[in-house]
């Protein structure tokens, strides 16, 4: 990146880490305030709906759409977040591809810890299934927290038997409750998002005592993908949770599963998200698009 | 891929193995025989050229081409192949990007052991920098040995001195003489067109004594990537040199290289290939395009 976006990119992370051990409404608010300063694309049209008994939040082209759906999982460490954070991903997507995306409002933790997420964001796709939808226009997508419920909920979906989607997209995703991941430790100077220390808070709120040896809590160290889609992950190198995805990628080769492990060099967690700041953002972007026009039907 | 595409491409495999414990020759008919069964693509105009003292091929649009140059590097144990039995490949290229191609016939062994073919590959470079060409505005391509050609050239050409090329595409790139990858072992029988005793016999005519563990020779296990350009590797799961790429990915993450793990199951070495044939194959040579067009000034 340009020494001009890095400074705008600086600016933008100057508060304080959303992860930090303060209140859940604190890291909350700290986190709308943070996304509030993402770009949202022009050219979509946002409604309320519900989805599976939940509320989620309809996105699509204002004009010109192409048939397909996106069911999209924000982030927010199973604690925080809701679509409204995510809005610049999700609509970056919609605008890109033309499909119609749903963005889940999912429960969070403390208050509902796992899995209340994954349940969520199953019958979210179950209620999709359920009015007509095929799934082979169908699919999933999600930043960090979300991007582990896009491999969680598609593993749901499977051993309950259910059609899987098209394809999968995850950005920066979390999948590995266990932290065991080497850049936890070589990352941790570079990363400006995350500490371990603040992943430790959420994450204790999420499991809420349970085992974090469990394939829908840490799939990238415990699951089997086999079946699954053609999945694309995309990371930064400068990500405590870089090792996530290489280990996921590596239990898709072994479950012969399709997979682009999509690693962009000196870019923070969700880097996408700073779209029309960072060239490598929407570089990313268009790139995921591109590889969901080669999977979902339209 | 369907049953149909699988059971063509059995056909066209049905021939020996290209790197049987056979004669030069003979190696070189045959996989001049099994490449002659790949559909070269309409829309391409080629004439015979030089580069850099080397006999080359120039492949361009016949109309409505695009500024940029990919500099290709032919498959082929760096003992058999030409421009010629890669004209599929490097035709699919330029007719998807527009750009036109410079195809080396670089020297092989066991006539001329290595260095000569990076020796070549890097003086083709030179002479196209020579020439005025933008460094920004090329990328290098390859298939197999000339993967891997695509990554040693690239070092060599840093250690020169010389700017590096925009991006790098490397299909099934061929990046370790010390064979020490574990899909050596585990794939070998999921892999319809190597093995470990032909990669033993021409890979010995390549060495010709030298030892292995050369960064040039084996850039997946000992080569520093700092300042590579973005790297596209797209590789299949029926491949004993998947992990050729796997490694070389890690060693790019870990100089901060953006890297692109391209891994598309269930497929054979080079099955881009088969265009027209699998599916599989055109998607992947479409991604190669689109990164090409995301990285290469034109």
């Amino acid at each position: 990146m340009s020494r001009e976006q890095r400074a705008k990119i600086d600016a933008m992370l100057r508060q304080p880490r959303p992860e930090g051990p303060r209140s859940v409404e604190e890291i909350r608010a700290g986190f709308r305030a943070l996304m509030a300063g993402m770009a949202i694309p022009e050219g979509i049209r946002v409604t309320a709906t519900t989805l599976g008994d939940r509320p989620a939040v309809r996105v699509e082209p204002a004009a010109d759409g192409t048939a397909g759906t996106i069911l999209y999982f924000h982030g927010g460490g199973f604690v925080y977040g809701s679509p409204d954070t995510a809005m610049s991903l999700t609509g970056s997507l919609v605008v890109r591809s033309g499909y119609t995306a749903f963005s889940v409002d999912y429960r969070l933790a403390p208050e509902h810890p796992f899995p209340a997420a994954v349940d969520d964001c199953l019958n979210a796709y179950r209620a999709l299934l359920d009015g007509g939808a095929d799934p082979a226009a169908i699919a999933f997508a999600g930043d960090s927290a979300g991007g582990g419920l896009c491999v969680s909920t598609c593993l749901a979906a499977r051993d309950a038997g259910l059609p899987l989607p098209a394809a999968i997209v995850a950005f920066s995703p979390g999948l590995d409750q266990t932290r065991t991941g080497e850049s936890m430790e070589t990352k941790a100077e570079a990363d400006p998002l995350l500490s371990r220390e603040g992943m430790a808070h959420t994450g204790a709120m999420y499991l809420a005592g349970q085992d974090p040896r469990h394939p829908l809590l840490s799939p990238a160290v415990f699951a089997d993908l086999t079946g699954f889609p053609p999945l694309l992950l995309q990371v930064g190198t400068n990500e405590m949770i870089l090792d996530d995805s290489t280990r996921l990628a590596a239990r898709a080769r072994e479950a012969g599963v399709d997979v682009i492990l999509d690693v962009v060099a000196d870019v923070p967690h969700v880097f996408q998200s700073f779209t029309g700041v960072l060239d490598e953002a929407d570089q990313a972007l268009d790139r995921a698009a591109f590889f969901l026009s080669q999977h979902v039907r339209s």
